[in-house]
């Protein structure tokens, strides 16, 4: 066989997706409880469904063929005037917004249009895992900036302006938090806008979770005073419509940015996917993404979030952590415990699987400062199987610590 | 701004895509005739389409929900089955299948899953548009392989020979072709499997348009002695099943690319759309394939074919050109034209549109060899309007050259 590029060496295998992979088999053999990756268990809004149904029914021809590279005009229009109603920022639909293939392809795409070789990226650590080797795959460097429970997993500014060398070309920022469900406090943002705008880098802005806000209020970077030219944000339809498997989302950003996408995007996917396009047209009309949003994703996972809190508490009365304002997780520090088993985060989530049949991601997935949590996701499973997953997980620790 | 990254000064726009973006606005004000974008304008099969609305109805969240990244094990184990039956060779489902977002996806990752700074890959001129960018997205160099109507558009072993150095590693192979339609003559598949072995590169055999064969017998090149290691084989649903807004395709080879490939994509695109995956389990069940091809897909488009021909004769008489063996496209030398029109082909494909409400593809955007040359689908538009577009194309020669 001749050989394979050297670039695969620089990167690893999602730890996550190996685990989907897994548990797709797995599944078949037993009842398994997953606290693992952050897939969305409702159904999709029903007019989204209804409207595939409508357009294969009377336009199977239009609905999967072709459109542009950029996506659908009419969808990006509703994107547009989504935004300015949300967040109180116009964009142009022509200009400054381009679907892509999941939140994923928008992170792509993005790291491809602005990092040459050594451009430095700076990230939290803990981190989304898709970053750093998204970062490697386009040649630049990771930097990472530590954050602790401790904080309640805020990033401190002084230590961020630290990392800032002449070689700074992005930031990346995701709030609400995965894998720790906290919101980004406003100073902070105020302080990052300052930086990029002062020595001239980007900041990534990573919006995949805008809508799953349970307390308090979630940024919108480009509503910043200087903001807009320095800042891509990247959006996904998966978990504000429960449609991951669709894979669409959207980038919004300056014209040049979201041209130099589309030029890459051209040779990476062509174009995204027409159907599901056309039919999110009906989620954006007649109140229907508020009223899902409002009357089953928030509340449903809310239930599930506090369940789970309160659980934790009572399985795990040792461990801390903080109770996600958003997004879908409880990243929980458990060192008393694994100090006590004498065992790190993998084995600790190895052995729950193998013993318990609950899935939960070692925290050092997500960089070194989570070594020593695990992660749990508290919208994959409805509240009856959180009770049983975590009552499994407090028999776990007990059968080993006590 | 902060800067873009270097690489986009290395890649071009596709002009097909440009055209199709334009396309999309310029037929909502007159009645345009595509000759332009190899689009399907067939709706796929009423099985698949059914089983879309099905999956919707009975089980939503499974049919919108993630699948693992290279791809429901189900629908590869059918292709598995499927490639069995077409051309004798057995793959692995579970090692040597990935689904993947097209055939685009598949070029892009086999590309970056292969490619090192300056390894050298061949390819042809005139070929498809969408080799060379990705090469150099991949950080590879282009070598051209010139082919020319006076040989039926089949490329020279010997000239094959004297490209290839130490730093060959891949070289693409596209049958049957785009942009001539020309099916591979088996013995340069031959001295090019042999080639691969003694100098271990790879072939990408870009199978595209496998089904679509209208004359005599396409390769598979992984049936021919020793090939199996060196090939990597591109497929897309896009033609095959008249999908190509749904983005789905797949790729086989040996488990070493195929993971490589999987790995790369977990930061490209994530995993594959799961609910089009889903309904084309149908496609591959009680001979739907088969009977959509053989009863549909074929017929409508030979005919179109035999169509096109004749009026190339009757309008463009001094033309030159090979009715195509396979896929969707005349690629037609008009020099004889041109030079009494003075013009070259891109200038002539602007006037032709602008003038004549047609839309063909300038030759030279295929290569330099397709300089003087345009290309021609026929099966974006049915008999009438294929008549009509001829006509115009006619007339639009006639008043500039008598």
């Amino acid at each position: 066989m001749p050989e394979l590029a050297y670039r695969l060496s620089l990167i690893k295998t999602s730890p996550i997706r190996r685990i989907a992979a897994l548990l797709d088999q797995a599944r078949r053999k037993r009842d398994i409880i997953s606290f693992g990756g952050g897939a969305p268990s409702l159904p999709p809004p029903k007019e989204f469904l209804d409207e595939i149904m409508r357009l294969l029914k009377e336009m199977p021809q239009r609905a999967c063929g072709y459109c542009g590279t950029r996506g659908l005009p009419e969808l990006r229009s509703l994107i547009a005037e989504d935004l300015k109603k949300y967040f109180g920022v116009s964009y142009d639909p022509g200009k400054e917004i381009i679907i892509t293939d999941g939140g994923t392809e928008g992170i792509f795409l993005t790291l491809f249009s602005i990092l040459d070789k050594g451009d430095e990226v700076i990230i939290l650590d803990p981190t989304y895992l898709g970053y750093s080797e998204a970062i490697k795959l386009a040649q630049g460097r990771v930097i990472t900036l530590p954050v602790s429970v401790e904080n309640g997993y805020q990033p401190d500014p002084e230590m961020l302006k630290e990392r800032i060398t002449g070689r700074t070309k992005a930031f990346i920022l995701l709030s609400p938090d995965n894998p720790t469900g906290r919101i980004i406090r406003e100073d902070f943002v105020k302080t990052l806008v300052d930086l990029a705008i002062d020595k001239d880098f980007w900041i990534i802005y990573d919006a995949a979770y805008k809508h799953i806000v349970y307390e308090g209020k979630n940024v919108w970077v480009d509503s910043f005073p200087g903001a807009r030219e320095k800042t891509i944000t990247i959006n996904t339809f998966s978990k504000e419509a429960s449609i991951p498997g669709l894979r669409l989302g959207y980038t919004t950003g300056p014209s040049e940015v979201i041209e130099a996408m589309e030029k890459i995007k051209q040779y990476v996917t062509l174009a995204p996917d027409t159907l599901g396009q056309y039919a999110l047209l009906k989620f954006y009309e007649n109140g229907v993404k508020d009223r899902y949003l409002r009357e089953v994703v928030l509340p449903t996972y809310r239930r599930r979030r506090d369940l789970m809190a309160s659980l934790i508490q009572k399985y795990l009365p040792e461990a801390k952590t903080v109770v996600p304002g958003g997004a879908f997780y409880f990243f929980v520090d458990i060192r008393y415990y694994l100090e006590k088993m004498n065992r790190d985060d993998e084995e600790f989530c190895n052995r729950l699987l193998y013993r318990k049949n609950v899935v939960a991601i070692p925290g050092s997935h997500f960089g070194s400062m989570g070594k020593g949590h695990i992660r749990l996701t508290f919208v994959s499973e409805p509240e009856e199987r959180i009770e049983e997953g975590m009552r499994r997980i407090g028999a776990f620790m007990f059968s080993y610590v006590f």
